[in-house]
């Protein structure tokens, strides 16, 4: 069973309350746009995939309900506006907002207000299909392409942080390349970093592989090259928070440090990302600001002091990896791409688009 | 001021509570051998120097108080079994407890039991000296060592695990060249690791830095290759828990990752270690076992539940990191060495014993 974070049918939605996790598996109703503000505010939901999906589904349950009455358009800007100022720093739900307006706005000049509501319900139901789906190809090229390297053998994947059902819309990136070699029969087990220090991979990667039986076994970071060199690691997949122009990803840190590793003992080292989170305006990841967080995160766990008071601490959240390390690929929804070849790939399509 | 966990003056001994650390500074009371042996078995006390200095010290205590009438070598043989039994992995304990028991028994040939036990506890408080004498001079070969490359400015080192104060005798072994190299001025700051799972980087290290001034900043483990590329690193100095012939040294689970990362960046990695902490019977590091410790180590914190339950969990305590990647030297007490030189100036030293 492929475990659900965002339950929807028309007109009703639920979330998997991921500030219970991994203890308690409780699904919250989100009535309204007000309802998904306040999760996404609190952290109910997180993952910029999954915050503007989550956003967007909120308006569509509030509009099946008839909300906008004769003027929708304004009630659809003002819902949009404060959703995206629930967490400003999420630009997935600011693209959203920015399309979806734009959509809007074009259907108004020849729709009355019922209509107007139907069409964009219908836009909001394609974007969660469209992602899901987009995930779906990111785990089936992403596991053929390991798999052409592997004829007849199962593999074992290594990953870092969380990037499954709870980040996205659902399946995941990585954990879409992993569940994809799950479904084919071929995975023999991931390994998954606990991802210090916010523990997305001993709270929620471990809490998605559990919850399906995915066979998973959960090191600290610190272990990662010596289980490559014991654990017959066939590849390393990790997410990506930016990829840039020339192949260097941001993503969560340590991703860095897995590289490195993987290139000393040859394992090939992919990145799994959709198109939308490529970012050809940058030229090289030189040019990414890494955001630092604070202390606490690292001196305490729920509140409970865990370090010497005092210390000093560095706490960046991200890392970039140059593109010479991405020796596997980039894994997007549009096919397997060396770093030199992602901004060709990429122009066609969005040409196209 | 210099930290000090073994407080130990002819007749009184008392030591750093390490269980209450980092939040509360206790010193207990040991006035025996059977305290501490319940010091040792609790891990109040804990590093396998450390560990023995304690024991031997505790014994010293009880001879002054004139323990074993009128046959001294029998209430030594036992005390000495006694404690070896508390942590029987602690290797150093049982070296001393050997090397101890033939020294006494020979003394007994001569000596009356007065006189033994005076001479006893002057091999004792010799062999506390000595431990320390050997740290300080770690302390300032590798300091030297690491300085002769930049004859002019300060220099930043990164570290892992805690191989201090609170682990040795007293000064510790590559925390000693720290301290050595901030007690010349020349420190501008250390960075140490978390050290995952148990964070003997963020409650001892931590709380060593702290206490003495020395300018020092937290990371988590994962973080280590940025740091490297990011904070203009001269230098990473870690321990050993064991140097075998050609130069392989296993240590805290982490170390091998960040001799990787070492490399990559063309930093001089540096293991730090005793010459008795060298184990020339073994040719190679493939012979070392590697000691896999509970899954709670990393499911929880204080006994708080922090990940899925259910997930599987790998958690090797050590690793080995093959000598090609000691690319600065091995830091004795005799002086530095390139791993290949290792076995020709620990034989010279071992014949001269």
């Amino acid at each position: 069973m492929t475990l659900e974070a965002i339950r929807y049918r028309t007109g009703s939605l639920q979330i998997l309350n991921q500030l219970l996790l991994p203890h308690q598996t409780v699904y919250d109703d989100v009535r309204s746009v007000q309802d998904a503000y306040e999760a996404i505010k609190s952290m109910k939901v997180r993952g910029a995939p999954a915050i503007a999906i989550v956003g967007c589904l909120s308006l569509a349950v509030e509009l099946r309900a008839g909300a906008g009455g004769d003027d929708p358009v304004t009630f659809i800007r003002e819902s949009l506006c404060h959703l995206t100022s629930a967490r400003p720093t999420a630009v997935n739900m600011g693209r959203a907002a920015r399309e979806l307006m734009e959509f809007a706005e074009n259907e108004s000049m020849e729709k009355n207000s019922e209509q107007l509501r139907e069409s964009v319900i219908a836009w909001i139901e394609d974007m969660l299909e469209r992602d899901v789906n987009d995930n779906r190809k990111i785990g089936n090229y992403g596991a053929q392409h390991i798999l052409s390297g592997v004829p007849r053998d199962s593999v074992t994947i290594l990953t870092h942080c969380n990037t499954g059902s709870l980040a996205t819309a659902g399946y995941g990136t990585a954990l879409g390349v992993v569940r994809s070699l799950h479904a084919l029969g071929r995975l023999k087990r991931v390994y998954c970093t606990e991802t210090r220090p916010y523990n997305q991979g001993s709270r929620l990667t471990a809490y998605e592989m559990v919850s399906e039986g995915i066979p998973a076994t959960l090191i600290t970071d610190s272990m990662a090259a010596l289980t490559m060199r014991e654990m017959d690691i066939t590849a390393v997949v990790v997410g990506a928070d930016r990829v840039v122009a020339n192949g260097d990803t941001a993503n969560k840190v340590g991703t860095y440090q897995l590289a490195i590793a993987a290139k000393h003992h040859g394992i090939p080292f992919y990145v799994a990302a959709p198109s939308t989170s490529c970012d050809l305006s940058l030229e090289s990841g030189r040019d990414i600001i890494i955001e630092v967080r604070p202390p606490e995160e690292l001196t305490s766990i729920n509140g409970v002091p865990i370090a010497a008071p005092g210390i000093e601490v560095w706490n960046p959240a991200f890392d970039v990896t140059p593109h010479q390390l991405i020796t596997g690929g980039i894994i997007t929804e549009l096919g397997v791409f060396l770093p030199s070849e992602l901004q060709a790939a990429l122009t066609g399509r969005l040409t196209a688009l």
